[in-house]
């Protein structure tokens, strides 16, 4: 049990669901045909690139739903950072077992070491800026991975925004139809006490406007630097501030700089490039 | 019914999970609060880039799902190539039901975009390069979005490799730890009879190899551009090839000049850049 | 969708559960032995006694998965104050399958509306004593019925407290076996910024650290009346404040009184008592 | 495996949705952020009152779910009364296991004890009247949790009537629409021959064609004392009586000292005070 | 909902499964190959054989779930009894999804129509022979269809033995291990007042046992018909008596002319020929 | 992990289900009334009759679903041919428990021993007919089944055929009302390159279209066995041949001898006599 491990019921439903669709009805078929039944093997999880490691339980879950006789190891943990050609950790057992869970395996903990290395150069490239920001992730998650992605991304250095709708209000445009800001906000208090109200702001007089109406939190959506500057002088440490809007690695350090408390990057879940790990057999 | 559209049971599971793991437990609390119950709006899906368009029965599914009431029209099909500012499709009900499905949908139907939109520049990028090879997915998906990640890779024009292990033959150095190539094709051969049998080289001595033990498609694997050629040559079109390893959209026109049939290609399912989408409430 | 209306797809699962588990088999062999298949009749459900209903739309939901052809009519929404004899709505359509969904629904709407029912108790008990209060629910529900027992908590005048484990950090004694009171709050922040953070306290010194430890709410935990008194006195108003521990509707003004923001009050789905309900065949 | 276990795979079931519900996607944050990852504790759970246990089974299966590692261990058994103060088990593992299983675990001990303890009270209130008459369940429990609720029952020392609708038959009033008693009974007999047909009566009328038609069992249904004595001596014996209509710990004991075999009640299942259980860690 | 429908949440869950099974990742690949998109068909279920007809409920549930505008057309209900030619229904709708659910529909209806017709052949057997006999069935169904296999046997004419082990008791050699029959009975009644008991018997003396005990229903297991007969001539028609022990078609008639009341038959859900039926495109 | 095993969790999957039918609401009731708790025993499965044994991964999952504590051995392994009376594998542990378990473990055994031993029947007659011909099963198959079917055709010596509608491309009569075959073969080359094409034919002209059109397989359906002989005649080699269409155990050997290489059969998925297997406790 790392300190970025997902619900283990969550990891284990991934798991179970990914298997169904990579064995089909008849299995490995490959395997079943060119390994014999009881050939033993050995293998290596070995990076073949630089990152942040993520998703170590997930791997193991896969082992363990294929065949529980597999034995895993890890060498480094959830937020490890490796280096090409470190090994991650062993699994060792039935040959067929071993390939059989390969894929799986490796998709799980590539995709979330990749959710863990962006986030990662964002919390770096801020710390570089010489900021204490905060990088925080979205409600932009790939369907049925967001526990799994959310655990990589605090395995990155990353904190986690709302986890749900039903987490905390984010007051945004389409939510002032009818209502102000004032109002809505007001509404909000009285129809949640005791949760988390947040504002996004297009404009400063929206964020003066929250402000005023007791938020705890505002999001400023889109906004150039300067802009965010601006903003973040108007409110003078009232409440924190959150900036969001197509943020990248380019001008992250800027918007962290400018002294904005968190930083809210959708890219870290929804546009993820792998990292590559392999499996080698002994 | 598209022709690209997945197996509806799966975008049903696919959807169902992705809304619970939205919707928490007391479900979209912003809207609750702030818009009144018996709103009416209607919204646009909108291409805020240029692209090509995967994931509208999925996107379907969510509001379907999500409240029976909402009309969903699409003015674009999956497949169909849109610029920015492109409206997609519009959906109209409820404001509640519109804001509370709104981010599952663009979830979706953005990394779904995404996967057509990068499968498109390989096929296009082979067709600059005067070839006809086909572009094939890999079992490198994301767990649980296999299917629905096929049927946007052929959105983007992309052909389908395995489905699962359960599809095909395919023998990999692994597979060739106790039999020779001849032995492991005539074992798959013998045990699976009427299937493809597709075998893995990284040596032209295992080209020669793979053909005369009489498998179907031989794939090569991390081979320079100008082994592939090589191997081809020797090959004289005796079975289709198919490419592999890491080719990118500067190589693959290079790699498909050298006559591949196929080149498979793990970054259109596991490294997809989101396909920014937008929805806007009218 | 009523303001009070739990997330539809855990409403269709949990009358999905409940009819597998009332159908068995064989389904209603009952009807099956004396109801004419085309049978055609009314029914009406009316209240036995007064109280606040819930569970509209989950026994809506129990006749639509039995048969799609029921016609469910309701005229009173969740939330509503009935008294002996109302009659709440009507079904309407084979007889067979208003006797098969009978049972599940009775279950769902007379459990739901005990809850808002005893709801309703506390918080009127709150208004007699002329404060503003406001009764919260807790993380002691029934297995599987959390989401549906938390919305009609909220459609007895209540309001929710954490949906999950994931949803707010709440430090009880148990978290301060190795961390202090400052530390465990500095750490939480740390871990979990932008999220709602309360302490449980048993003591005034406890109340003390809370505050200067930065908590956004503090939670007094089996204090006596006077001892929340002078607990708030000593708060001044600087944060919320939360009552919880079996306090009773015999009591539950006096703390109200007291100054309390909160009273958290597990019983209010722990411990109720059914609202009668029948389904009266016309 | 006690004599009360409910089926292993429905109490897997209802815990997998208890923890999914409680975990929701980040899991136990509290103890992620205060307690250390290694932190090993040993806790035990207390009765807080007076009472009849049941539950220890579903409450082992959560921390099986929770963490394999766990390690649970009962002193009494489901049925066992218990005073204040009786430590009925203990557990010891990881601190973050044991708080992150706490609540779920209490939420199913303390409930299902609740039913245990309430059925006994129905008990020993005939046992003080004298009578040998069995108390029943009804079909009226809380949606999902039927199969724990009749186990409790059975520890409380009930019995259970039918487990669902394709159990046995039960003629009602609603289905005396168009056929006769004696038409229905033979409808049943004719149609699920070997089964028990049990008739509710609301009259002496009834209950002389319910005997009449052959019927195993009479239920008479919101009848007083008196009604149900005249009844019984009616039928002196022929078959067995079954007394139903929101029977209360205030007059079971006169209606079962009126002779009837079975007594069904609601409320043990529908109507549960809590039995407070707590878990002290050590 | 004809008289031998299984519970619709059955039916839904199975036809899932096995379109699930059938559809695999990409679904069916030939249609989308060879069918245009939009063309329209009708089809028309044909009876190759004589024999009853089970399982429409099933068939058009698959149609539901693969498209929701196919539209499904029956001449016959279940029971009825066809000659080969005879048309049983109709689908229209968009050829793919007429050719998508074609295997499965049959599959389900062919399966269960086998159970069907086998059992009217035990039914007809036994009136043949003169007897009032019921056939009923057993727990010897197939995994995971047996609501569907117990309905096709009722539309056959058939009655359902025991749905599940928490239905009725049932006695055999390996309970009277520790208990003998009198014990065994007594228990059972203690512990489960109000259900049938069932007492197997391979010798007379048991019989006797059995009756004495107080059994509601004595079941003769692997008697030759001369020893059922003594049997029944000693029972005097005291109970009911059930046969069972692998009665063939050829000597049904004689167990039932012998005088048992009901004969279980295995064969009818666990050795079923499929009753041929095609759905041939107009 | 034997040769012929389903994917793991599928099995579970199937056994969970059938558990859940079988166990209902409370379970084995009439061990819990007779059998003492703590009572254990030893069970053997014996063969009752001749044939090929499949399935014993099922019944191991069971077991291992009923209580973990069971210990399953198997003297034989999938694919063995057994007597009358062979021994095939031992459980021992909690009396419960092997009752609980026994129905479903056998009702899994004996059915995937009876498609294996049917199967093996169409082998042998091959065999004796002289010819190399391989059986291969249909997507022909129950419900929910399929995996553990096909496995089982492969323990009786069979081959699989497609196992779902997304693994191989068949066009059959109902693809060409549009298309002719060299359309729809070029169609299907087009949408899945690199997959097997097979076409169904019921003329010889068909034969002769299909090669021309490049197919990788010929389907003859409903042909004679001189109309067969005639068409492999035709083909002179230049691609596999396969029969299907009701082939019975009579004819088999004659179509085999007449050059198939493939005999597609229904039966030994759809049309399965149970191979009767008891379980004897010691």
């Amino acid at each position: 049990m790392s300190d970025f491990d997902p619900p283990r019921g969550v990891v284990a439903q991934v798991v179970a669901m990914a298997l169904a669709e990579d064995f089909g009805i008849l299995g490995d078929i490959t395997s079943l045909a060119t390994i014999p039944r009881g050939a033993l093997a050995g293998a290596a999880f070995v990076a073949r690139g630089a990152g942040v490691v993520a998703g170590t339980a997930s791997a193991t879950e896969v082992f363990r739903q294929v065949d529980r006789s597999v034995v895993v190891t890890w060498f480094v943990t959830d937020g490890s950072t490796v280096v090409p050609g470190t090994v991650l950790g062993e699994v060792s057992g039935y040959t067929r077992s071993l390939l059989a869970g390969e894929r799986v395996a490796l998709n799980l903990l590539s995709h979330l070491s990749g959710v863990a290395t962006l986030t990662r150069r964002y919390v770096d490239a801020i710390a570089a800026a010489g900021a204490a920001t905060r990088v925080r992730d979205t409600r932009k998650t790939l369907p049925g991975l967001r526990a799994l992605q959310k655990a990589a991304v605090r395995a990155g250095g990353g904190a986690n925004h709302r986890d749900s709708l039903s987490d905390a209000v984010l007051v945004k445009d389409n939510h002032l139809a009818v209502l102000g800001i004032a109002e809505a906000v007001a509404a909000a208090r009285d129809r949640w006490p005791g949760r988390v109200v947040e504002v996004e702001c297009d404009t400063l007089e929206q964020v003066a406007a929250a402000v005023d109406a007791g938020c705890d939190l505002v999001l400023l959506d889109n906004m150039a630097v300067a802009e965010v500057r601006t903003a973040i002088e108007l409110l003078a440490g009232a409440i924190p501030v959150e900036v969001s809007g197509r943020v990248s690695l380019d001008d992250v350090g800027e918007y962290a700089a400018a002294g904005a408390d968190y930083i809210a990057v959708g890219a870290i879940t929804h546009s993820v490039p792998v990292f590559d790990i392999g499996l080698d057999l002994g």
